[in-house]
């Protein structure tokens, strides 16, 4: 059994924007030379998340328009006030969704559905250079 | 520490279909030996959902009204375009709630509450036979 | 490779509440002596969940607040008739949110962003006395 870390750096256009991970995270796999074991990918910061769904244009689109119904972007937030960056949905977004993916490996592959991208969605209004840690534990 | 992998295979109704699946994976722990450690339920594909609640009748009625006032299913996605098969609102239900679920053990028992249950959140339109990872890292 | 349990017992006020719970949790990290690894919170129980946001009192309430727009607490739930403690709200929020988070660290140190905060909510409709498992898996 072994512990393996990577992090990814990522460059992200807010708004929100939708990053399929998914290339990169079987490569850290692949690289790593395990077999079987548990992946957690994992966003660093507060108003961005980790999620999954098939990355195709009219998804993308639905994705962004269920968070703007759920958490409007023009509504005010107290949080806005408190350090006047205007990025209270991103925050909450971020919450609802949550920063943490876990998926099972076997035979050295993700045991994901054909149509299952992971996905680096940035919350925030603006750009970001975000770091992505993708850990494994197996053998 | 050992890596242990057990396979579900579920037949769901779909609409959305809340299935209890709490059985099947304290059996799979039970079968595995271990005694200490991480239990990881995936479900694989990208219209299904790993979710938990008490599971009465009244709250999984609950369930299928909220994510009916969250995500409609008689609303217009762009999804649906893609494939044409109207199951936009199947694959945002899905990815909101997320395919994964983590649950420590210990002594052989995992560390659920009483009325705490796991339960395959079958998102999509129609029936579907289902994959569910069950994965147990620990000794 | 170990595998470590610790568990927290923390008294909540309901309605909801939300507890800043990341200094408990990196002291168990540090008592535990691991370096590398996977840390899972995991709340017992089926009306409350952890989330993760930036914990300061305008992000608070606005947590607060987007609760109650998604699940509000005056609806009626079918739940509300089954045990007549009409706490059918907060099994919906903490089954939308979840149980469980998991967080990599390395050198010792949790992979969490400076303003990411891990947070206890509970949502149920009155004080309760929680258990929280922080596990670690690591070396």
């Amino acid at each position: 059994m072994k512990v393996i870390i990577a992090k990814l750096d990522i460059s992200t256009k807010g708004d929100p924007d939708l990053i399929n991970i998914t290339g990169e995270i079987s490569q850290t796999l692949e690289s790593s030379g395990l077999e079987n074991g548990s992946l957690t990918v994992f966003v660093v910061g507060s108003t961005a998340a980790i999620t999954s769904f098939e990355y195709e244009p009219g998804l993308v689109q639905d994705v962004r328009d269920l968070f703007e119904k759920l958490v409007p972007r023009e509504k005010h937030y107290n949080h806005d006030e408190t350090w006047g960056d205007a990025n209270g949905f991103s925050h909450l977004r971020a919450g609802l969704q949550g920063p943490s993916l876990t998926i099972p490996f076997e035979a050295g592959k993700l045991l994901l559905g054909t149509w299952q991208q992971v996905v680096l969605a940035e919350f925030d209004n603006r750009p970001r250079q975000r770091k992505v840690i993708v850990q494994l534990i197996g053998e």
